[in-house]
């Protein structure tokens, strides 16, 4: 789409130099080729830095944006960002493109639906009413049960086992609101990429990024109906027990532990080797790897069974 | 079916005018061909106001019946109301009906079942391993991902968008148990209304009303793995977050925002524009609106940051 | 397999009089061909006592096998025991099995899936997009709603609803994890019985056995987006509500009430007629029966509300 498309659907000023743009993307990660946004003023170090074609950005914070980078000015650059993101969205499915290649020695149902431009690895088992998108790609070896659904654009490793009744690839949960309280949709054009040797449970919803990936990393075990946010990063063999949700952006390290019905709030680093009991809630990020954490809110379990002790005497007094 | 037939099922005596009943409802909302039921003296005021054809009792409280009303004798009317309700239950298919009626310009997966009776309007997408029961209605250009299933009589608007595995018309938790502790079914011979402009995420449940409608009203967005009990009303532009949870005819006003593993219990009022934080538990009706909660039990955000804080100290002390 | 053959493939010793073993099991319910295993010294009675033909046993532990019983010495045994369940693991799906029988009067959606060797009984409702795997078993009467899987050697009893989306025994969350941090599956080789007149939610998941079987008694009601862990046991007409979930091998009596988003953790036992309110959080067993509990950690519900007014009081000062 070239730049002066997106100004012109955005109902700016433009006077640059015209380019084709490819994408969308966040401030930081933004190539030359890309547009990205900015709503609030605590991002000005990311405005200066970033190398993205072109930034929505509103009229305050103009003075940030580098010479290198054109300043679409709007009233409301979350909104505008909402608007934009449907060009960008590709089909949800597309004819044009090739027949679904399968691996040799893979049993697909043919009850399976995989979509045109879909690729399936070699030993595969993908059963009865899965969905595999377009685009998608699933290494050899996998397994995946029944009415799993698989969105566009998603990556499933090799050596991974998916169980029945999963989502890997729905929306992140994003939209812009106004001032009148109603709602306009931001496309999620990015995916989800899941690692060799990953297990996750039945139920499950892992939802794909707004902008680059979903990851979730090597060897990491997720049980049944686990909410993962978009945009959030699991490091290797992190174990996410029943029931327990994460919300968008968080990155963990290796060998993270959530229990039960645990939950992390957005935008976190958890540090690797952390564990989480049943019922935590995470809410500040966790910099010290190796540490056992209780509670909502969060405190390391010792503390959290001292705070136990202090509420049984004071009942009892 | 015939008031005496009804009154034959539930073994109890009829001396009045037989007329043809059209189906069963609450006593507020129960017209002049519906039967009702009332199962404690609380209601009493319910029994004198209602239009009902009659009201399956028990002996206690026939004194509150109105005139115009026939009362149905009972020993244990709720165990009895669950009874009568299988007699009102609908074909869960019928090919009787005629074929599914689909607008111009959707494409529908050929994997995709659509049951006799249903419509489906203008330019949707209805994908892969999709189900649309009986009589069930599908507004314009609403995307339905794979492996969502819309139960029987079930309404969804236009401009709606419904992610995968998700479950629209599922019945409510209802049944009525006995002195011995067994349980009967009540067959929820409701519905699920969802308004235009409404975005599900995956792996959700919206469960069927008993009798009515459960209602999602315009503009409303809800994430993935949330549960929505029976009879529920949601307010226009109302926000669920991932993991949420409301029991059963719980309304709220436009503009509600429930945090992520938060929920309601049942038959509770929530006054618009109210926001409740993560992991919030509602007990209590919220009558005014705008505020900001957090916590179980229920309290003003800033007052749970005040507890939060104390909670501190005592822990250091 | 044979018993030198499963000492082969642990790399362990070997001088026994050899055996065909025909499963695994624990030590307590493992019979005399079958082998199992044992990771720590608190287990040293069920040794001492264990029927199996075979136990995989760390050196330290060797004392405590019986005569009767082979010791496969091995230096870590639970990891043993995950490498050897792979062994045990049945096909997923079986083309060499016979076609799956339908009983008389059983409606099947043509889009539903019977894996060769299942059972369906009579009068049974198989609506679209349902996958029933190898060998399960259907009885009279259920309703089984579209996209629900059910893993093979499941069975279902008679009179059973099962709502849409649903998952009947995927696996269990059972895995080794050696000291780096990695890894290895435990195959999930039980599975899942479900006795007559049950009725399940939408989007529930109940695990299969690591061994065994996960078992929901006559007359449970489980609600949506529940979670079962493997190996648990639910009394009859038991009651678990949205959201709740269960960690593995907890044994319930009958009449046990679980309030919304409850939970319980693992190797627990719950008395009969117990009540958990919603958000309960229950960690060790409860031996009497009939008491209603509230909180987390869980106490007895006329204490959980003296504790909060306890809290408001510490609010106010």
């Amino acid at each position: 789409m070239l730049l002066s498309s997106i100004a012109s659907a955005l109902e700016c000023e433009f006077n640059s130099t015209d380019i084709e743009i490819t994408g969308m993307n966040a401030l930081k990660d933004a190539t030359s080729s890309e547009v990205s946004f900015v709503a609030a003023s605590k991002y000005k170090n990311d405005i200066q830095n970033t190398k993205a074609a072109a930034v929505i950005v509103p009229a305050a914070l103009v003075e940030y944006v580098p010479s290198s980078c054109v300043a679409l000015v709007v009233e409301h650059s979350y909104w505008s960002m909402a608007i934009l993101s449907k060009y960008f969205a590709p089909l949800i499915e597309d004819d044009s493109l090739a027949e679904a290649t399968i691996g040799e020695g893979s049993k697909v149902s043919p009850k399976a639906e995989i979509a045109n431009g879909a690729t399936i690895g070699k030993n595969c088992t993908i059963m009865a009413h899965v969905y595999i998108g377009a685009e998608a790609v699933v290494g050899d070896n996998t397994i995946i049960y029944p009415n799993v659904t698989v969105y566009r654009d998603c990556v499933i490793g090799s050596d991974c086992v998916i169980h029945a009744n999963s989502c890997i690839g729905s929306d992140g949960f994003g939209f812009a609101t106004d001032a009148k309280g109603e709602h306009k949709k931001i496309y999620q054009n990015g995916n989800v990429l899941i690692e060799d040797d990953v297990e996750i449970g039945s139920n499950t919803s892992i939802d794909r990024a707004v902008f680059g990936t979903t990851l979730i990393k090597k060897g990491v075990r997720i049980d049944n109906l686990v909410q993962i946010g978009h945009n959030c990063i699991l490091g290797e063999y992190s174990v996410i027990v029943a029931q327990a949700g994460l919300a968008g952006s968080t990155t963990m390290g290796r060998n993270v532990v959530m229990g039960g019905q645990s939950a992390t709030s957005g935008h976190l680093e958890i540090a690797a080797f952390t564990t989480m009991a049943a019922r935590s809630g995470v809410t500040k990020s966790i910099k010290q790897s190796g540490l056992t954490f209780a509670g909502f809110p969060l405190m390391e379990h010792k503390q959290w069974l001292k705070l136990q002790a202090k509420i049984a005497r004071l009942l009892k007094s």
